[in-house]
């Protein structure tokens, strides 16, 4: 009798490392770069997606697929911009999630227009512990923590800002009015995740936002040298 | 043969609530009222922890329960004010949960001084989402927003905010520099969860923290009053 023995690897067979891998393919095939886009609620992803696309010119064709335990309030705000843009809510079959998973992605796909853009920035549920859990078939994750939040968040939450390669601290102009040390920040962000690129943004200003930009725009190619 | 059917009723067996309820009891045992303090990361719980209970005279003698993914900062920060603290993390044994459930916080049910305190405020991991979806064992439920988070968080985190009997509304000191409107935050306030009180509030100034405390300072005769 021929015995074929199969070893049972645990992340291999993890159903959403699975299923996020699909995920991935299909991107690929698509030539879509994909962003996950994480924060605690009221970080300030939305505005600064708002702000990034508003005057997004020569870019990747950018696509957002937003995730919501409730409504469509984000959605709304990013299709004034002329963003195609997908809404996601977990509440709905899916028992209040506080997470996007890669089935949830996966059962947005159908409805992604994956022909017409080069970049999905996914923002995820506003939450500070398990989006770092869930790999949803991105190429990068970006982890916006905002001043107000204060300077100890990394220490206080560190797989976040650990399993992201862009950190990115909003809100910088209430610096003055918020008791928050930049310097402290970053010493904390470095013990967790020595070396990761960091950017200092007001989203509402518009300060900072440029260097997001660019780096969101040169991250297909980065991605493509890697690969 | 004498038959006995048992009707499985699912919420009087599901496990958490069930621990909450033997939580319960032991809480009512010492006399102990409980608060489960909740939010979003960085919204300031501690810090209003700390304003209220630094001027705390008369009412009744407080404990707290810290719950975080990782570290003591914010136990640290109230032993200062000479308050009985235990930590409690969830990231050893729980796997990194996002939340306290009822079984976490029995764990801790041998280090809490319940002979020595009549409140126990039990400091919830930051989240808007999970949270609100398991009793501990408490009397009541605070839920704290700050307005740097945004006023449509109402919306976007509906059972946060009907699962509690008060909205602590936090840093209004910003409120000039942040695109709050009060009025549209406590409209979607009400359409989630009407009649609700809710308090607004700076942690870092110290201005409305005087309700807060008198809140608290009531609430065990509130409690007797309805059990």
């Amino acid at each position: 009798m021929h015995r074929v023995k199969v070893r049972v690897v645990e992340d291999a067979l993890d159903a959403n490392n699975t299923i996020a891998r699909a995920n991935r393919a299909d991107f690929d095939r698509h030539g879509v770069t994909v962003v996950n886009l994480m924060s605690a609620p009221g970080s300030g992803k939305t505005t600064l997606l708002e702000r990034a696309l508003s005057h997004w010119h020569d870019g990747p064709r950018v696509g957002v697929l937003e995730g919501d335990v409730a409504g469509s309030l984000d959605a709304d705000r990013l299709a004034h911009h002329h963003v195609p843009v997908v809404q996601l809510n977990t509440d709905n079959g899916f028992g209040g999630e506080c997470h996007l998973d890669a089935n949830m992605v996966r059962s947005a796909m159908d409805a992604l227009p994956l022909d017409e853009i080069d970049m999905l920035i996914i923002e995820n549920v506003g939450n500070l512990v398990c989006p770092a859990e869930f790999r949803v078939g991105e190429d990068a994750r970006i982890m916006v923590s905002s001043v107000a939040e204060g300077a100890d968040k990394p220490l206080k939450y560190p797989l976040m800002f650990r399993a992201c390669e862009l950190v990115v601290i909003n809100k910088i102009d209430l610096i003055e009015h918020v008791d928050f040390d930049m310097d402290t920040f970053l010493y904390h962000l470095d013990a967790v995740h020595p070396g990761v690129t960091s950017l200092p943004v007001s989203a509402r200003t518009g300060e900072g936002v440029d260097a997001v930009r660019s780096w969101l725009a040169a991250l297909p190619d980065r991605v493509r040298a890697v690969a």
